[in-house]
Formats: C-alpha cells, sequence, structure tokens
C-alpha cells in the first residue's frame, strides 16, 4: 500500500454539561463545553477497522458527565487535566489526550426573596482551556485563553509612515477608533506546572492541577487577572499600530504573571470607518462611524518570556 | 392581469452606526443596527420599475448616518421616531415608517490613566426597538423589547400533571432547572404615548419622543427597569410551568409600569437534562445536567393591560 | 388581576427527524426539521401553573417520530398537515394547531457498487412548509415555501430616474449586477385545497393533503414547478428595480399555478459593489465587484389573485 | 525588555471578490473570498509602533480588486499564488505571504431567452485553497480543499468490537446511518508542483501555478477530481468504523492522484440515534432516526503518499 497514515485523533467534541453544586439554599454552576481528543497506537482502526483498541467516544462524552459528578469542576483547566490523566492513564492504546473546554459565565439574579439560586448568563467573551497530556514521558501542557472579548478606544490611536505601493490608497490619520475582538491562548510555565502537576496531576493525589493543598494552582484567579492585564494594556496603550497594541497586551500579560511564559493573540481589526457627511454640508468630527463587517484586518502575533520556547502553535484555533 | 399587489415594504436593513459624542476626555457611545421600512404608494414600482417614487435605500441608509450626527443618539426609540417622522413628511410616496433598531451595550473599562475613552462589550442581551409611524392619520406605535437574555433557576421549578396521551414518556418531576432565553417586544401606552409623540414625535419640536422638556419619556431608564422586572419576576416565581413563569414576567412588566400595556414573550425551553450515572453506579442528585441544544420546547404568549387591544403581532420577529 | 392572556401557543420546536424508506437496496431519505405550535383553552397553565390541559411538549416530539414511523413523510405539507389534524382532533383544548417544516435536500452519490444508499447533501436553498389547522370551524391554511436561494444576474439590471433628497448619493447605473436571497411563502388556494383537505385532511381517509387517490396533491411537484417559475421569472426579468423582479417572480408563479393564489417575498439585496480601480489606473467595466455584506436593501411584498384575500402575515419569519 | 517576539501575521481577510468575465452574451463568474497573511521582519511595528515596513492591509485588499482585473481569476490556487509571489518579491521586509481563499460555486440557470448571464449559487460544499510562498528559499505550498460536503451511507455501516470500560454504555451495533460532513486539505507533491511553480509560480512567466503553456496545472480539473474520489470512497466503503472510512477516503485521493501526497482529513460524526418507539408499541427497523446536533465524535487524521513528510499542520483551521 502506498500510503501511510499520519497523525490522527479521535474523541467527542462539544459535550455541554452543567454542573450544579448547592450549599444549602445558595447554588452554584459551571457551564462547560467540552471536547476530548485522543491519540495513540490507532493504525489498526484506520487500516483494518478493528476497533479493539478504540475507546467510544460515547465513552468520553459519560466520562464527562461521571467526573462531573465524582470530582466537581473546580476549574476548566483542573476538570480538563483529570480528563486527560485518565484517558492516557486508563487506556494502553491512547498516548496523549488533549482536552478542550470552553466555559460561559453566569452572574447572579439578585434574589427577591433570599435564595440564591437564579442566574443570568453574562455573555461578553467565553472562556477557553486546552490541557494536553502525553504521559510521563510527553507531560503536561495547559493552554488557557478567552475568546469574543470585543473592546473599543474612540481615540488615541493613529495609523500613519507606512509603506505606499502602487495599489495604496488608504488615507493618514492621527485619530481613529480602535476595537477589536480579541482572541487569546497564553501557556502556563513549566508545561502548566512541571513542579505542580506531575504525574499525577489532575488526580487529586498532588498539587498542580490537582487538589492537592500546597501548591495549587488558582486558575479561576489566574484567569481574572489575565483578562484585567489585557483590558488594561487595550485601554492604556497610545495606539501607533495594531501590532503595537497587541504586543503591549500580550507583554503586559508575561511582565505580570510570572507563571505565564507564552501568549498567542488574534486581533480582528474592527474596522469603524467615519461615515462621510460632506456631501450633506456636514462635518464628521470623529463623530459618526460606519462598523464594517469584511473584510478586516487580522493581526496574528506570540509574545514569549525571554528564553522560553514558543510552544502554541500559529494556527491553533479557538473552536471546539 | 389577474394578480395584484398586496402589503409592500422596502427599506435599507442593518445599517450599522456607531456615534461617539465627547465631553472633554470623556466619551460617551451608542452602537446601533438601524433597519428601514417604508411602504405606501408604491405600484409603479412593481409593476412598471419606475422608480418616480423611490427614495433609494441607500438614501435611507445615508440619513441614518446623517441623522445621527445632526440630531444625536439619545436612546433607540426617540433616533427611530425621529427617523419614521422624517421618511413620512417628507416623501410622498410613503404612507407608512417603521425603523427597528437593535443595540449592543457597552460598558466602560476603568482607565489606568484618567480618560474615559475605552469600552467593552457586555455582551448579555440586545436591546431591540420598533417604532412605526403612519403620518398624521396612522399615528405612532413603539415598541421596546430585547433578545437573547439567557437566565436559568436551578430550582423552584416543577412539571406535573400533564396530559398523558399514547405518545407520551415524559416523566414528571418536582425539581428540575428552568433556563430560557428571553425574547420580548412591550408595547407603549397611546401607542408609544399619543400624548408625547403627537404628529411631530420625534421632531425635536414636542415631547414624547422628541427632545421637548416636558413629558419627555426616559427611554433608557424604562428599558433598564423593564428587564429587571423581568429578571426579578424569572428569578421569584416558584414555577409549575414555564407557561406561567412567562405570565408572570409579563404581568409584572405591565403592573410595575402604567405606560406600558402590552407585551409578547417568546421563551424557548433550553432544556437541561438530568445525565443518567447509574451504569456508573453513581446517584446524580440534580447535579450534572446535559445542556441540549434541539430540540426545545418554544411558549410564546402576549399579556395585555385588561381593556387594552392587542397590536403586536404574534409572529413579530427580532430579527432586522 | 389588571393583566389579561392574549394570543399564545407551544410546543416542541425544531424536531430532527430523518425518515429512511428502504425498496431493497434502494434507499429513499427525508430529513425534516419539524416545529409544533398549539393553541387553545390555556388560561390555566399560564394564571395558575395547572397542566391539566397541557399536552407536553415532549410528546409532540415523540409524535414526530412515531408519525415518521406509522405514516412516513411523503412531503413536508402531507406530513405537517397530518400531525395538525392529529393534535386539534386528539385534544380537546387545543383548537389550532402550526406546523412548520424545514427539509433538506438530498442528492443520490452515483454508486459504485449498484447499491443506492448514499447520499449527499445538497445545499442550495431550503425547503419550508406551514400548515395551520383550525379545526372544523378554522378549516387550513397550506403554506410552501423556501429560503436561502441565492441568485444573481450579471446585467440586464438598471436603477435611475428615483428620487434624489438631501441624502442621496447613489449614481444612477445603467448596468449593474442584481443579486438576491429569495425568501418565500405561497398559499395554496382553498386554503390548501379546501376540496381535497376538508376535515379530514392529513388523516389519509381523503384526498388533498390525505393519501386517497382522487384529487391527491403532488406537493413535491408544485414545490419543484414554483422554485423553477421563480428562477425562470428571476432570470428572464430585464430589471429596473428590484421591485419590478419581485413582482415578476410573484405573478409568474401565481400566473402559471391555479391552485396558488398568494405569494409573499421578502428579497434581501446582495449588494455587488464596482471595486474603484481607477487609483490604479485601471478601468472596471463591470468586471471586478465587491460582494458586501450588510447594510442591504430588503425588498418585500405580497402578490395576490385579483380577487384573493391577504392571508399570510407580512412578518411571517422563515425561521423555525 | 523580558519579553519577545514570536511568530506574527497580519493582513486582511476575507475580502470578498466577484470576477466576472464576458464572452458576448455569455458570463463566466468567479466568487472567492482571499485572505492575506504577511510575515517577516516585523519587529518594530510591534515593539514601536513605527509602521515603515508595514504594507496597510487596506492595499493588501486593494490588491486582490486590482488583481482580478488584471490578471482574472483562473482558479482560487493560481489567483492565491499570483497574489503570494506579489507581496514576497515587491516588499523587502514580507518574507512569507500565505493567502487563504475560500470559493462559492454557482451554476447557470437555464436561460429562458438565450442569454447566460443568470446564476444560482450551488450551496453544498465550499472549495478552498491555501498558498503559501516564502521566497526563492521558503518556496511554495499549495493546499486545497473543501468544507461542508456533508454525506450519508444509511447503511453499511457497524460499529463493534471496542474497548468498554466502566463508563461504557453504548450498545454495540451491525447496522447505522454513518453520516459525516467532509473537511479536508490535500497537498500537492513538490510542494504544489516544483517543477511547474520555481521561483516565478504566479507571476504567469512560467508554468505550474502561472499561465504557461506547458505544465500548466488544472487546478478546476483537480479539485472535481478529488471530490469525486472522497465522494466514491465514501460510498463505496463497508464501514467498521468512521476513521477506517477516512482512511480509504485519503488513500483513495492520494492513489488516484500522483500529484497529492498528503491529505488531512476532518470528519465530525454527524449521529443519528435511532428513535425509541418501542413505548408506542411500534418497532423502528432502522427507518427513524433524531438527527443531533452536540456532543459529535469527531475524527481526524492525515494520511500520506509513502515517503513523504507531513506538512499540513493537525491543527489547520478551514477558517479564513
Amino acid at each position: 500500500m502506498p500510503t501511510v497514515l499520519g497523525q490522527n485523533q479521535y474523541g467527542k467534541a462539544e459535550t455541554r454539561v452543567v454542573r450544579v453544586t448547592r450549599e444549602g439554599p445558595v447554588h452554584h454552576i459551571r457551564d462547560l463545553n467540552v471536547s476530548v481528543a485522543l491519540s495513540g497506537a490507532m493504525e489498526d482502526v484506520h487500516l483494518s477497522g478493528s476497533n479493539a483498541s478504540v475507546l467510544p467516544t460515547d465513552t468520553t462524552k459519560n466520562t464527562v458527565f461521571a467526573f462531573a459528578k465524582e470530582h466537581g469542576i473546580a476549574s476548566p483547566e483542573e476538570f480538563a487535566a483529570r480528563l486527560a490523566f485518565h484517558f492516557v492513564s486508563g487506556q494502553e492504546a491512547i498516548g496523549t489526550a488533549r482536552i478542550r473546554v470552553e466555559e460561559y459565565a453566569w452572574e447572579r439574579i439578585p434574589a427577591p426573596g433570599g435564595g440564591a439560586h437564579s442566574f443570568v448568563r453574562r455573555g461578553r467573551e467565553t472562556r477557553t482551556a486546552q490541557v494536553t497530556y502525553g504521559g510521563p514521558d510527553g507531560g503536561w501542557q495547559i493552554l488557557s485563553g478567552l475568546k469574543g472579548l470585543v473592546v473599543m478606544n474612540t481615540t488615541d490611536s493613529e495609523f500613519h509612515g507606512y509603506v505606499k505601493d502602487r495599489y495604496t490608497t488608504l488615507p493618514e490619520t492621527r485619530d481613529r477608533i480602535l476595537a477589536t475582538e480579541v482572541n487569546a491562548w497564553w501557556r502556563h510555565a513549566g508545561d502548566g506546572g512541571s513542579a505542580g502537576t506531575g504525574g499525577s496531576a489532575g488526580t487529586g493525589e498532588s498539587s498542580g492541577t490537582g487538589s492537592g493543598e500546597e501548591g495549587k494552582r488558582d486558575w479561576d484567579g489566574s484567569y481574572e487577572a489575565t483578562r484585567g492585564h489585557l483590558l488594561d494594556a487595550f485601554a492604556g496603550t497610545y495606539s501607533l499600530s495594531l501590532q503595537q497594541t497587541l504586543y503591549a497586551m500580550g507583554s503586559r500579560v508575561i511582565e505580570e504573571d510570572p507563571r505565564i511564559d507564552e501568549i498567542r493573540l488574534s486581533l480582528p481589526n474592527k474596522h469603524h470607518f467615519l461615515a462621510d457627511l460632506r456631501p450633506f454640508g456636514l462635518e464628521n468630527d470623529n463623530e459618526v462611524y460606519f462598523a464594517a463587517d469584511r473584510p478586516y484586518g487580522l493581526i496574528e502575533a506570540t509574545v514569549l518570556r525571554e528564553g522560553a520556547t514558543a510552544a502554541v502553535p500559529p494556527d491553533l484555533t479557538n473552536l471546539p
């Protein structure tokens, strides 16, 4: 046969699990979309259709629900790590498990009575996480991220001094709207905390992504802080280009958090064009804009801690 | 010719206008999606292609941008009323103008420096408005609304005592998650404030939707209050059916605001099914749910002030 | 209580049923998305939460699957009629049932072997149907439709002679691209074939939507013919305005088919703007276009057989 | 500064260009969505905001329109290659250009008159292409692909013999529906035809992707043939697992076309679950299915010609 099998993976994508935890009348919820991708010694199933090494994708879905019950969902990262460890350590054929999670945030509706079991979905950005475990040899990679965080500066943005070729018609500007949708993946130092996760990360027997006391990572706090850094840097940067803003955002995250070594940002330039009101005898002093859909500039870059090695694929999607 | 023309309308849909207002370093924004639909004496253009009575849709788009400059955007309702009045009073062939608006909410990013020109899009629900003006004879109809407001109660919801026929398999339940996405249109009393709007509503010469001092409606405040009533009623209702919750939400709005006479609610039942964990030897005490996509129950109803006449079409879409 | 209940309806939306019929090695499929909306004496469930008159939406879903087995799916219209009749005749509290159906078309993949059980989804438009049954008194309304049929003429379209006001900047044109996405609902004469359906439509005991031999309507043939008329009229009309094209499309359908009395068309003008290549020293002789997303003109109208009464709501959505 | 810049790229995404070519009354169209991503010596713009090396994304958009006029659009691959070559050879700072294209297919509407300028969009799959040019040293990589091709076998699919662990509940089956949406990228041998493209690919001076006579690749024919192989292999494979079907599809392409060395397939398992009709006293002999949305199995793999080196990133998205 003249063909061979290359990289391959399989699993159940987009299992939507909602976990309710009750403290008397006070309820807490976590609302996730979990995608499992397993890879390993899978030649047989591709070449002959033998499923002898295949754990069904339906089983990986069941495992998500069962683990939500058995272990709760402390954070997307911890939950993903637990699942990844389970599949690799439990199935001989599985060498690597990659778990992707989206989390949808909810806020409480102030309770008229006194109960606390009513929620409104926040909207805004979607939190993401991706945990890859390659066994004792392959180790851990833990990425956190977000997508769909839409931001705008109505001033303090210029664009000029650029290359002009035969096809350049864009006028230079000293004051424009700068708007984008932040899509980001950041990689935790030590491949997600090598000191903390070790071989038993996510199993609850150790620190890092597990539930051990010492060294336990506060993933929710880390997420909130990182989003805050991104927003602060976006708002606080006087921008000469979206690339400059991107780099300011990425480096802010790495400078502020010694446990993050790398961040990949994908920033569509959500163009707001000045409406041309001169035909109507009106002056548009940066007051009225047309918010365009397509096309859009797309600015993407990785920012790294000096000395770190890039490990987030440039083409990493933020889809399940 | 054996065919005749029935109801017809035309205009530019989904003009995306962003208006920035500057108070020194403090900027304010309104971000709208405006759809214009005009109707009137339009037989000729349909039958012969004569455009002699047709104001181009491109012109209606230009008008949106020009009005944003000339008059600002005080609220979706006021802006829509101004546009509707303009088209009907300015074009002989136009008998009725219907303006639909979506508004996207933004929150400020706390400014590191001290400026106030940075924003993050809130997400959550989209605010909507629809203003129809039929000239001095046809008068005003002003609807406000929202869509995409997702809410959940993790308890205090039962469902039992229903009809069982040959095809009924659903088990009764005394405790379930109740989640929905609120889509609503509410109609303002007096067809949007007959006392206030009159023939010159939206023109700035009168009260109601205009900028007159006395009787001026606080549309933003009304919107916030109505959303609050919907959330409160949802959270505060011990539910025996989604219909009951719907009615409680609708009647709460009408009871709390004498200026709203009618509300139409469309509530998809966002099913959260208990994951069956018994095969794994686990008990699921209302802790782990599968959030389903399709199919979904869809509950729709109009709630009216006693004595009012229904005027919101049951099939009214919340699309542009 | 100062509030009263207005129009209301409920049911399961978007039940995705696929029906396979086998003739030996030759398989046939119908792939539907079915939405049920029931209305009637439903005050109690709204006011008190009593479900004594409520057939669960889950049951309406089950009925869709069971009917697909028991009766097959001869066509969207016939299947919808059968369901509507069932709910109204079987439940005392239900006065009216409205069934909406989307159908997704599949084509055969030429079989390498000789079997005939492989299919590729066609894409292109989605076929739709809506059947409303109001009992012996309310009778039948049968609508057929389509959505998402995207068409383009690269010439034979002009636009000029229109009204110019202060805000008009659009240049007149004698040659432009005319492109639209056809969204249509058409109403069958005699409220869906009064002679054919009668009180027992869809029950298989009579003609019309049933399976009786005489007078049985060929719904698939009618659909194909109507789509053909729409395409022919679009392609064959030298257009001075999209309104003119719309009317030509609508009247063609009614003229060609005596059993269709009314059609509602919603045609977004999918603008293709000439790219301005003059800055690059290039002439653009109607060769290079920018296909814009938003905003778009939206042209909507009803065309009626002379003497018929309009019954398709102008705001009727093409959503489930 | 403790941070450094990693991989980065920028450009205009999703420029929607439609090209009309006229042969007398016969018109031809190509309808593309073009995304440009440029990378090179871009430290300055990220670190200081200096745009001295930045060709604006607006210019890359203009170039798409201008090239459509100057060179026409012979195929997505040829058009993308021409653009890639232009940016790398024309801008000193640009080391690599990656052009992604989506193409939307249109079919002719049989013309009532005799003209040939009316079209209906086919729907079905979207054709894709990605051409990367890294200059004389980096060379060419040419990928072709498709997305959204939905296929179904109503029989000849089994699934059994798989691993059972504590969380496995899936019953084995000897006859199921197998349905998927084909998403594929395939890589052309010799990095897109090394013999044909050389340093001047896409410039029209040479063969390969250019317009030279000898050695010119028939990209449209290649695409049609590849899609045909994928469909044939899907339809003709008796399937014991979706992995097996995937491998059969991928190897078929490589075996049939010596100029394709690698293919990456991403196949979501579009589950069709048998409706349980037993509670209604009905037997479901593989006739009635529920088409589920989420979750879904996701099977992904690369198939390579023996001896070839994998070069398509596993995470390569099919998005613009």
